[in-house]
């Protein structure tokens, strides 16, 4: 889409003046964002999403899972009668990891609304309906599971154990959504909304420098690597640190230490990629060797195979260290996500859109990454010159972020245009 | 000291009997004990040696630094209208590190009191001073500073800094004391109370295996081991954990990791002791990398220089790393206690009375080290068959803890016959 200047100042204007109102909102004195799913930051936000979408009489709507959905529908009819079907639905989250950045989740929301706005400045009357979406808890900073409201969506949580997840207060979700003025009761698989949705394209900031590399501000996604999740529990016996011999010791923290280099080892060797970066010790006292040392792996690869071979490696070799320090080490499978291919047809129609896009796989999981098991997906991800995400210094620049909502409009705006 | 069968039968009955009070005091249901400065575990175990001690007609008294004296007086006079000086002391302390032991502190206490009880059935009457004493807050498991009381009276520990250190809940220690009864505003160097002492024996279980080694079950100490507490803080760069290349990242667990397997090794090659128990890993997310590890090293050496020479090794190991890992590195010197060499004179003495038992050094710190500085100072070591220390596994057979009673109750005597 090409808009005129004047046009394309109004959008930028309609940009602003959104991120300045979210940008202080549950930002913590690190300069990171503390947005967790129903804490009063995520309120707030839901409550802003509802609010701009209804300044511009978009018909907005909470679905069974607490996904918000703002409405823009064919002939002014706000859907009250009418199911909206086949819809182009674009957008993304608003809450955040732990002090996280500004960027990761609500530039999607932002930038989806920025589009609607464009379309409407360029004169642009929708002939099906569009859907601008907020998906509820992806990040799963409090409840400790990602991708809550899509993977609810879509069948691929379970409801009864969605309900009792508990945060690290022992608040269950379903007590932080009823506190929140939320019926938990009906979560679950929601065929209703799936089936309005044709198309869904998330845009996200990207987590990495590919497009800095190549010199691009918007690229394309082919796809999410297989990653998954790996506890680490290694079993030795506390001590003192002041009188037991090296040789008698069975110190838990040895092999751990010895597994976080070789888990870098192995991912370099691979092309592939593992973090610790969580671990916890017990009883973690200056003058006392752990008892134990639980440590979770992160661990992402281009194909399954590659990933199932890098933890493997990891595994025998935590295996062995531990077998030397007299521990004993018990490895567990947390989760374990299959590799995504986003839809190859809406790739396609995107890259015929936005021409100059690189296209790119991603390590990181999405809501994108969970629709794409029922409905056409793909994603625009914004260039991010540090390359540094889940951090307060997550970054875009501003003309980076105004080519995204042009990229957004340009695929929204052939979408509509697209006969059938 | 020879005691008749029926003597050691009595002396049996009382330490059984006053263990069996104290044993479920503080207990966890790991099994270990969390007996901490003033919680109720330790007011509990306060009350406890007060009664004990009454019940032998002991006069019991608490210092300025809230240490708790029981005294057994020359000729009856329980001391009101004349100070006791002079005198053989003996005791240790009954606070415990998080799920520590049964016997670290308490045995040195409850074997005081049977020695007494020894004593006075084979007929003994005091020619000096004897007192029992319990120190306050030697492992510092709550406010993080290592023997507060003893240090306190030394003049070691700075009343002010003792009065304003606080536990994990934001409590001081001042608070602690006064919501216990206690006025803290009297902390400090006690000259009085160091004047009483003429000698300082503390019997202590073994926290390593060097007696089970030489098969013996009371073993005396030559000195305290040159020890301190290093603080390394490892600053990196929080990121994603799924999209961050691996020459990207700033990861601060790596150079930890490469750390603490350096400090082994050095530790390894010199003969000495460190180890890496305490770390704190921001912001512990699973999907994350970490900005920040912070990890304390327990060094300990039989001479200065050797700790010196370990602790600058591992220093500039972990300076190497961290640099190869573009992550920032600040090490501080959290604590740092000077070799204790006990007494000459009363190591000779105890010896000439405990001719059998081996001498060692131990690398804990102790009250009795504290007190080194300031009064003629030994210690009496009981076996440890599991070498085990600060965890549920410590133990003493009974037969072993009966010994330790012997022992110190053989050298009280040689005390009070001693002329002068």
């Amino acid at each position: 889409m090409s808009t005129r200047e004047s046009d394309a100042t109004r959008v930028g204007a309609s940009f602003d003046a959104m991120w300045s109102q979210i940008e202080p909102i549950g930002r913590a004195p690190s300069g990171g964002y503390r947005r967790y799913a129903w804490n009063d930051a995520d309120l707030q936000l839901r409550e802003w999403f509802a609010d701009a979408a209804g300044q511009r009489g978009l018909d907005v709507r909470t679905d069974r899972n607490a996904n918000l959905w703002a409405w823009w529908l064919p002939g002014g009819d706000h859907g009250e009668h009418r199911e909206p079907a086949g819809a182009f639905v674009t957008g993304s989250h608003v809450d955040s990891v732990p002090d996280g950045g500004a960027f990761d989740g609500p530039l999607g929301v932002v930038s989806a609304l920025c589009a609607v706005d464009a379309l409407r400045t360029a004169g642009v009357t929708p002939s099906k309906p569009v859907a601008v979406v907020v998906f509820a808890d992806e990040e799963g900073a409090r409840f400790g599971n990602a991708c809550t409201g899509s993977r609810l969506t879509t069948g691929a949580l379970d409801p009864d154990r969605a309900r009792g997840l508990r945060d690290a207060d022992g608040t269950s979700l379903a007590e932080a959504m009823r506190a929140a003025g939320f019926d938990p009761g009906d979560l679950g698989r929601d065929d209703e909304t799936l089936r309005r949705i044709g198309v869904f394209v998330e845009l996200h900031i990207e987590q990495g420098r590919a497009l800095v590399d190549v010199d691009a501000p918007v690229g394309l996604a082919t796809g999410i690597w297989p990653h998954g999740r790996w506890r680490f529990s290694f079993i030795g016996r506390a001590d003192h640190a002041g009188t037991t011999r090296l040789a008698d010791r069975r110190d838990p923290v040895l092999p751990f230490a010895a597994t976080v280099l070789a888990a870098r080892r192995h991912a370099e060797a691979q092309s592939a990629l593992a973090t610790f970066g969580r671990t916890t010790i017990t009883p973690n006292a200056t003058n006392g060797i752990a008892s134990r040392v639980d440590a979770w792996l992160d661990a992402r690869a281009e194909h399954q195979q590659v990933l199932d071979e890098l933890v493997g490696a990891v595994v025998a070799d935590a295996a062995a260290q531990a077998h030397d320090a007299g521990v004993t080490i018990e490895t567990t499978v947390e989760s374990l996500t299959p590799a995504v291919q986003f839809d190859s047809a809406v790739r396609a129609r995107l890259a015929s859109v936005l021409v100059a896009a690189p296209q790119l796989p991603t390590g990181a999981g999405h809501d994108a990454g969970v629709l794409a098991a029922e409905v056409p997906t793909g994603m625009v991800f914004v260039r991010n010159p540090s390359g540094v995400s889940h951090s307060p210094h997550e970054f875009a620049e501003r003309a980076d972020c105004l080519a995204g909502v042009d990229a957004l409009a340009a695929v929204m705006q052939a979408w509509l245009e697209e006969r059938g």
